[in-house]
């Protein structure tokens, strides 16, 4: 933990000043998408983490592992891709400096046990916590270090890394626009989850701006079924509807089911647009164009800040849209 | 933990006599395996335990929650769905209890770390362990209670529950012989599992009694592309093969892929015959005639064992043939 690369390291690869790497890191300052893509990049291929404590202090050692807590239901660990994406990827950093790490899920519901966790764990990745999860809120009150995978709900006061959500549902909600779609639904995520809000914030947001007031929204739990009926609700309350925003693969894949039975062409008569450009966006049919997660960078960076004991830095990742076929 | 069934009342259940069904769950007498069928599934259906404990005394209650060990690669835990359908079947006992359930790979020659687990698990279900892994050997010499799944191998002296591995393979080879098919191979799993072993030598040894004694065997790790790579290299040494069995349905997939790329048709020139009969039997092109592990039952009997604290019983669930279009 002590050969980490320094920030003028993490500057100069990026080929950005020091005080621009040191502001997209304390996201102080407004820095340009372009910006930070490129120092993440650079912190990425560097394995660059910042130590909360001073330079020349040796590094805190953890010892126990590593637990990730997803807060959702066991079936969706092994159904949704996200989670294998990012638990491989954390996985593959524990495993090379020789860590454990324990996954619990946790349903959105559930009080959750603490002290089994927290007697055996050096740290927590807390993924998806919702508002009013109480086992979210214990742990951000326990002293276990925790880092938040995707901003935690307000009630939750730890430290996160997250993916430009806002961003990526603006980029797709441009798209739309710009191919000309002008009835344009949303098939949201879970309104508790602080990731479904902001995509469905970016891209309501972005749709206004352009003078779409009305943009229907139906809710899902970021599963393909889920997808289905959120498809099926939308055309029957807007029959005209000429594109449709998924903030999930899954839920993507779920409404080019409902279309299909619809009688409904994807892109020609329905636009479709997913979120994660997940292993599933290129298998569906029509394949499916999508906002890009960096989950595998997510889950690297989120892990070393854990085990680094950082605590200022809360990265934001960029989401970046891959146009396939479906719009 | 009170209200559980008698053992009157599943011998009851099953329309056998008391004795019988101790018989089949202490294992000590021969019983034919439709009996232990009966018994098991009456087990399943009244959610049986046996209790270490006297009758009348208070069942031990976990409080902790359970810890999964998983001796194989953290990739695997989302690629092979049998991982997915044990965790699931006994995350709902657990989660039905309110008690928590962490999940933990250990690579097959990964040391592993005890303390960490042992410090929050009231007890440890053990999959997959191989000879001479460490941390399983330390595990079954900690204290900690352990319910190895699958036999575990010779050096970690831990209670189990499994599948009939020999029988299910034996009912492969005497479809096989029974089809007419008399140039077999086999895919083989890790020689040091012992669940691997059992189905080679189930397999190996009714070819033995119809007279066949030069079976080829190529080994694999479960996993899809080990599968093609056996399949490759059977062909190569006995190009007249006309059937194969794999001990899994992933190398299964991966010999029929072999096979096309070879211009093989499946079965006329080449019968192929799986083991799990995982959701991926069913999608095969053509789909495959498989040995079905009832993954689920064994997940839920042996999550109900290790927390009921019981240790005298071992019991091996039934192993069945499923015939569809490979074989």
């Amino acid at each position: 933990m002590t050969d980490l690369p320094t920030l003028a390291q993490v500057a100069a690869e990026a080929g950005v000043s020091q005080a621009t790497a040191s502001r997209v890191l304390t996201g102080t300052v407004r820095v340009s998408t372009s910006t930070r893509r490129q120092v993440y990049d650079a912190m990425s291929r560097l394995g660059y983490v910042r130590h909360r404590a001073p330079r020349g202090a040796p590094a805190r050692r953890a010892a126990g592992g590593v637990a990730v807590v997803v807060c959702d239901h066991l079936h969706r660990l092994f159904s949704d891709p996200y989670y294998a994406r990012f638990l491989s990827a954390s996985g593959d950093v524990l495993a090379e400096l020789g860590l454990p790490m324990m996954v619990m899920t946790v349903p959105p519901a559930d009080p959750g046990t603490l002290p089994a966790l927290a007697a055996g764990a050096d740290g927590v990745l807390l993924i998806a916590a919702r508002k009013q999860h109480p086992l979210a809120i214990t742990l951000s009150t326990s002293g276990i270090p925790v880092r938040g995978i995707g901003r935690p709900p307000d009630d939750v006061k730890v430290p996160y890394a997250d993916v430009d959500n806002r961003d990526g549902a603006r980029q797709a909600a441009e798209h739309l626009l710009l191919g000309g779609r002008r009835s344009i639904g949303v098939i949201a995520g879970p309104p508790t989850l602080p990731a479904a809000q902001d995509r469905l914030e970016g891209f309501v947001t972005t749709l206004r701006q352009a003078g779409m007031d009305d943009v229907p929204v139906a809710y899902g739990d970021f599963g393909l079924p889920s997808g289905t009926h959120a498809m099926q609700w939308l055309l029957r309350r807007c029959p005209g509807l000429d594109a449709v925003f998924a903030a999930s693969d899954l839920m993507a894949a779920g409404a080019l089911n409902a279309l299909a039975r619809a009688g409904r062409r994807v892109p020609d008569d329905v636009a479709v647009i997913g979120f994660d450009d997940s292993p599933l966006a290129r298998r569906a049919v029509p394949a499916l164009t999508t906002v890009r997660q960096p989950v595998e960078e997510l889950a690297i960076l989120a892990t070393r800040l854990l085990l680094s004991g950082t605590v200022s830095v809360n990265p934001i990742l960029p989401a970046e849209l891959v146009v396939r076929a479906s719009a």
